[in-house]
């Protein structure tokens, strides 16, 4: 399979299976359709796709995506959560997401809160077998790497630290700090959970995080030029967000060219990290790369 | 050991280990201030205690708080982070909380939400590991439990109900299923998960469940009950906040009388659910007992 063939059959599996569990939920609500509309109203898939492609390539020919789904798509839910939570007025107040309303532009402020609180659990209830579709042990060391990442001394940490910092001239140093959390976490726990699946030894999850690490500030670096050089249509969101928010981003910490010079050098790293694979290697590589030249 | 003491034993090993759970966190900022503002402002701390309870009758001699305890605060988190989401602005709107500002009063609301979305984070954490004092299986089988039923098919669930039913009378069956899952679901959990911990049979996690639905639903039409006939005092908080919200309540929708009756046959129905275990359930028959005479 090329490499456009295998994201689209990757992001597919996930999408397919992130409604079959919006289905599953029992409570058909406002809530409910708020989760599901988040969750499918599209975005790059980039964190169960990592998941699913380490899983794959360490894997080999016994790779199966069922196995793989299930922690996939809890990766993807968690998420969306937090862009749900982000987009809300007491933090970002951001009206758009993707080109469409945010989520409690659409439905509410209270109902947004709650479609996030609800996906964030739902994450948790698919790993501990809501659906029967997943392993006890698989379950706990992935559950593990996951809520780690999420919580406060991940993600969430991220998020305080960038509340602390608005408005504020912040270091370079506590910049990646901030993004180490915010974003990085979840991208590299997205990486290792793909490495334990797919039968890792502890070097080939050490690789993982590596690769997860680079990536991931390099998906921010990205970001960062976007808000500066993109559009609202090739966006999806307003530009210049970041200026008009007084936020300190590489962008405004290190010029355009520097923060340009630094994804490059971050993207050459993160290949390093997957060379020990060989040509098994050739999606994350390639995925690697068009993340880097990305114009949303 | 008297009710009194075993009850002060139980609140007093779950404060001491939510502390410990909170100085374990490393990114210590206004998030985890909130997260331990919120858990620390009191409570009755009845779900923990009924989980303790129940693992302690059915355990016997060989009863090991420790191996509980982890459950047992990821319970009280998960109630915590519901109560700090429910006071804020978008949804209830309440600046009192135990007689003190509630979290998003105090902190903001920005740090309110991420302090709610951190405990229930944590509270995943702790059963997938994060201090190690957790073992595998217990932790499969309390986490599906706790999960499902902090999840849209239960709490959050509940909360769209009562969302959707604001300024509405509705039916006494509608109310019910909304209680059931925004208070009764926790509540079960909590007696359940006390009952897996304790080595319980199947036939005695059936008597948890029935004995934590018949007290979370006492629960409800006692709390209906204050709000009518307490004091700000008493309460911590302001009372016909349900009428002048226009809530429909077992007060409302019954009379005063008839919820006093139902609220007795209630608890009566409770005390026959753990009657087969004769005076080693006498701790959880004068829990109940206490639990309809309350004034708070």
């Amino acid at each position: 399979m090329d490499f456009n063939t295998k994201l689209y059959f990757y992001s597919k599996a996930v999408e397919k299976k992130l409604k079959d569990y919006i289905e599953g939920i029992e409570e058909k609500s406002v809530v409910s359709e708020a989760m599901e509309y988040s969750l499918m109203i599209g975005g790059k898939r980039i964190r169960p796709v990592l998941a699913l492609a380490f899983c794959d390539m360490l894997s080999g020919e016994e790779f199966d995506i069922n196995y793989a789904l299930p922690y996939a798509c809890a990766i993807e839910m968690i998420h969306t959560y937090s862009l749900i939570h982000d987009d809300l007025p007491c933090m970002d107040n951001d009206d758009y997401r993707r080109g469409k309303p945010s989520c409690h532009k659409k439905f509410g402020e209270e109902y947004a809160l709650l479609a996030g609180d609800g996906l964030l659990n739902l994450a948790f209830e698919i790993i501990f077998g809501k659906f029967g579709d997943v392993e006890a042990e698989p379950s706990m060391k992935c559950g593990a790497i996951l809520s780690s990442a999420s919580g406060v001394d991940g993600m969430i940490g991220g998020q305080a630290i960038d509340l602390l910092s608005e408005n504020k001239q912040i270091s370079l140093e506590r910049l990646k700090k901030l993004q180490d959390l915010k974003t990085g976490a979840m991208i590299i726990a997205a990486c290792k959970i793909g490495a334990v699946l797919g039968g890792g030894s502890e070097s080939d999850i050490e690789n993982a995080r590596l690769f997860g690490e680079k990536i991931g500030l390099c998906f921010q670096v990205v970001d960062d030029i976007l808000d500066k050089t993109s559009s609202f249509e090739k966006l999806g969101k307003p530009i210049g967000s970041d200026e008009s928010n007084n936020k300190s981003t590489y962008v405004s910490l290190l010029g355009l060219e520097k923060a340009k010079q630094l994804a490059d050098r971050l993207t050459c790293e993160a290949l390093a990290c997957i060379e020990p694979y060989g040509t098994k290697a050739d999606f994350l590589s390639e995925l690697a790369r068009e993340l880097l030249k990305r114009e949303k």
